[in-house]
């Protein structure tokens, strides 16, 4: 897949990645992929239901990954930290 | 699929669902739905990861849905609104 297609959820509010998702396939795109990480999971499914049901009712889901990244210790001698990743691929 | 066999995830600690999908595979079935709602959605998906990574490693998952659900509104008058949901089905 290509990664220039990919929206990363973060903190923002739910409507700055929906626009993005709708600018990319504005722009042409045929999949967009929606990524995030611990505690955004939940707002990335959210931007992309928000993005079917209420902008984009062609757009379908293409597939679903979950998984885990290991983080680097923030401090000396720290312990890694596990953080469960969610990949949506959509497409129209 | 059988209702029977599924763990809603909500705020109690990860280990707790992790430890009734266990318990579900340990009783003999063939498939277990991990489900949730707003934001208990990174929970869930925790809890998979937990149980796929850590534990029961023969554990694979077999769908992953997203969708939404009305919620009614809590006062009189009040407009209902959407949460976003997720279903992980897992089977070994």
């Amino acid at each position: 897949m290509s990664e220039s297609n990919s929206v990363l959820v973060g903190k923002k509010p739910v409507m700055n990645y929906v626009l993005a998702c709708i600018t990319l396939f504005h722009g042409g795109a045929k999949e967009v992929s929606v990524k995030a990480r611990g505690r955004a999971i939940s707002r990335a499914v959210d931007v992309v239901e928000v993005v079917r049901r209420r902008f984009l009712p062609d757009v379908k889901i293409k597939q679903v990954g979950i998984g885990t990244e290991q983080v680097a210790p923030t401090e000396e001698g720290g312990t890694p930290t596990n953080v469960s990743t969610i990949e949506i691929t959509l497409e129209r």
